[in-house]
């Protein structure tokens, strides 16, 4: 054989191995609930305007090798709800609207990708930032005909065996679905072996095994149904990153090279967006990101056994950057420092504790917590409806209320976030999901099968495809 | 040699070959203005909702085997104007809002693709549904401070010496940028060598050389500075696959392998969504897909050598796909049959004809030209925001308009197409640009070059990549 041609060959040969090389081992699966390709966007010029800059400053995953996009649909709704949008994700199956890992008819219970990493030997972990039993996670480890099956989901984490959980708490850990009282699930998870620990410091302090299953919630003087959203946490509060952390070090302990299959879930963007509250989604988004970052660590370490992807179930509230002028002002929502639940506190306390409260003392309150009036300039027509809800509330002690899918807030803070919103020309379609397209990252082994436009479904089946799983 | 690892290394140099084999030699760019992913995925889930399915029925460019998206901003804005973002596309350099082809300061012209593409001996044609002389197409060959520069853009086509030109007509073809009487751009075209044909029949009546160059655009009856929509054309109206067709033909005339650089811009999606008119916008994408069919059939007799580029300058009116329900109701635009501004003639003939009209005729002409209150169920708050402009202009003859970038329409067809926008889950932002990402789509020749999150000015600089051209 000639040599030259010999070497050429050989040439191909190596450039090929990559594609022909070990399957992925370690496997992400981020997903941001709500996280649209315009959430992701926004976040990015968003940390520009804040450097000063024009355009983008790019967040971890953005810069991976493989970007996409995806459609979102149900099988019964043209805009997806979390539940057949996790299951979408988990099982590669579309179904309807509400239903965790089922048919739409609820009869079939379908395999997620989590179980087929865990028939193959891998160690599994499910993480989020809101609670264990909600959609998004639920989806990778339950089987249910309704989202809302709280305690139902929770049995069935028995089920799987997964080696790691982590995420606020449970919702409803002693009551069924049809309200009656049941026998608390957290001995029944002792019982099954899982060790339950709470908070991170607890997880940095407990004995860890190898085949050790591991249970992370929040403390126990916390809201179980979800993390404080990161605009809101203060030193020491868990986070998505410390979760995520956790996950890492339980999944890879004394690791024997049988790989992990780690769901990580950042749920609140979804909240955030819900309410239209776009500092808070954004901080959210930046969140999430600390948590890729992480993977990303890790994928370093070892580039040629893993794979991150990160994606999201659907898109939450429309979000548009831009509502008219070329100049955008997305800095504006540096004055922001909490969210809007946050605010609607700090104004209900306000009406607790001073129930005839001036205007100017209003006034001081938004300023301080969103800037209005100082990093963010207020029109004259907007000052006057703020002005009206405060007459309704603290003059006419008329108390009201913007209900969004996860609050019920304080109607001066929902106005004036909504006009903080506009100030910094972020425009919102409605306080529920759209049916624009998920974007798709990627990077790693088997990255390359992520590069064209496709249907959520097809994502669970191609990470098993690049992990050689059966699924 | 080992005779197994011999033809493993020949497979690999076999598969290996399309990465190492021709340059792109036929070079379809293809340029929606103002589609940004929901204007595409709208389109899809419409032509599901038509067909009576969930979910969405792919356009020919959303099944390449690449997709991906990038940033869209210029270098003196957050949101791009077509100056600069076709400025990004042709000549792979951010500029200020409003400049074609020059830096920020207008000092320095930027060498675009195209005239890469001629460097190299390719042929050239630069073909739009909008006026010729119009930022996307002016940016390809033109270097002009000001956008508005009509008749100087029309002098730069002289000096680009391309082989193909085609559009509507030229908006300012005897009148300077300082508004003084010049001498018409037509003969100084025809003493440059090209051919003026006006209108597909004379396209296909003129005889053509392989060297003669040809400008195409519209009858002379007919507005210069656009096409007529997609949703208002009639049987013998010029249209944009015709245009597209014609390129390909003039381009390959006689080829002796020289390959070709074609670009072709959809560029009334973008004045549609300045309008904020739904299915009108979605008609322009579902025509400009009808021209990348062109491009794909031509792809699929010279798959080695063809590269089809789908792309965008920017997103237009921050369309939502979805309103709050989960229910999308896109089919109801099915109804309307007319663009807002050819429904804007039709209620101002009336107005002449029949100036006391009542609301009962005004409802019949919303009813035949839009569907409502026949296959568009009409709110009765909205019906009566309706009745309110009709009472001011038929019956108080206070005659109303509402001003968009590209018209100046009827009041009462403005809002009777914003109603007809929200009863079929559609939204928007505004009626200007945003800075959404644009969507990418790649097939052919170096198409995996499209496979990251990019920025608009890494584009050309791929494209110029895959072909093989000094750029």
């Amino acid at each position: 054989m000639n040599k030259k041609i010999t070497t050429l060959l050989f040439l191909s040969f190596l450039f090929l191995l990559p594609l022909f090389g070990q399957k992925a081992k370690y496997i992400f699966f981020m997903i941001g609930d709500g996280m649209g390709l315009n959430q992701v966007n926004i976040a990015e010029v968003y940390s520009a305007e804040l450097a000063g800059r024009n355009g983008v400053f790019p967040l971890v995953f953005t810069q991976f090798p493989y970007a996409t996009f995806g459609t979102s649909y149900s099988l019964s709704h043209g805009v997806t709800d979390s539940g057949a949008g996790g299951t979408a994700l988990a099982v590669g199956k579309k179904t309807r609207n509400g239903v965790i890992g089922m048919d739409s008819a609820a009869t079939v219970p379908y395999k997620s990708i989590a179980y087929a990493a865990k028939a193959k030997g891998m160690r599994v972990g499910i993480a989020t930032s809101v609670s264990i039993d909600h959609a998004t996670p639920a989806s990778f480890y339950a089987n249910r005909p309704d989202r809302n099956m709280y305690y139902e989901i929770g049995l069935d984490l028995i089920k799987s065996n997964f080696d790691f959980f982590a995420g606020a708490g449970f919702i409803k850990p002693d009551k069924t679905f049809d309200n009656k009282d049941a026998p608390s699930l957290f001995p029944q998870f002792e019982k099954a072996g899982y060790q339950i620990v709470k908070g991170y410091r607890a997880f940095q302090d407990a004995k860890k095994t190898q085949n050790g299953k591991i249970i992370l919630t929040n403390m126990d003087d916390t809201d179980q149904s979800a993390l404080k959203y990161a605009i809101d946490q203060k030193a020491g509060d868990l986070n998505l990153a410390e979760i995520t952390a956790a996950a890492i070090e339980a999944l890879t302990l004394n690791d024997k090279g049988d790989g992990f299959f780690l769901m990580v879930e950042g749920g609140k963007i979804d909240w955030a967006c819900h309410a239209n509250d776009g500092a808070t989604a954004i901080h959210e988004v930046l969140d999430f990101n600390e948590s890729v970052k992480l993977a990303f660590e890790f994928y370093k370490k070892h580039p040629e056994e893993t794979l991150i992807i990160v994606t999201a179930d659907h898109e939450t509230g429309g979000i548009g950057i831009g509502n008219g002028s070329s100049r955008l002002n997305t800095k504006a929502l540096n004055g922001q420092v909490v969210s809007q639940g946050e605010l609607s506190t700090h104004i209900r306390e306000l009406r607790k504790t001073n129930p005839n409260a001036s205007w100017e003392e209003v006034k001081s309150v938004l300023q301080q917590n969103l800037g209005l009036w100082s990093t963010a300039k207020v029109a004259e027509n907007d000052e006057k409806q703020l002005f009206t809800a405060y007459e309704r509330s603290f003059v006419k002690h008329e108390n009201e209320t913007e209900k969004s899918l996860y609050a019920n807030d304080d109607k001066i803070a929902a106005l004036s976030i909504s006009i903080l919103n506009k100030i910094s020309s972020v425009s919102w379609a409605s306080g529920g999901h759209s049916a624009a397209y998920i974007p798709i990252y990627a990077i790693g082994a088997g990255a390359e099968l992520f590069r064209h436009k496709m249907e959520n479904v097809d994502i669970p089946k191609k990470i098993a495809m690049a992990a050689g799983l059966e699924f």
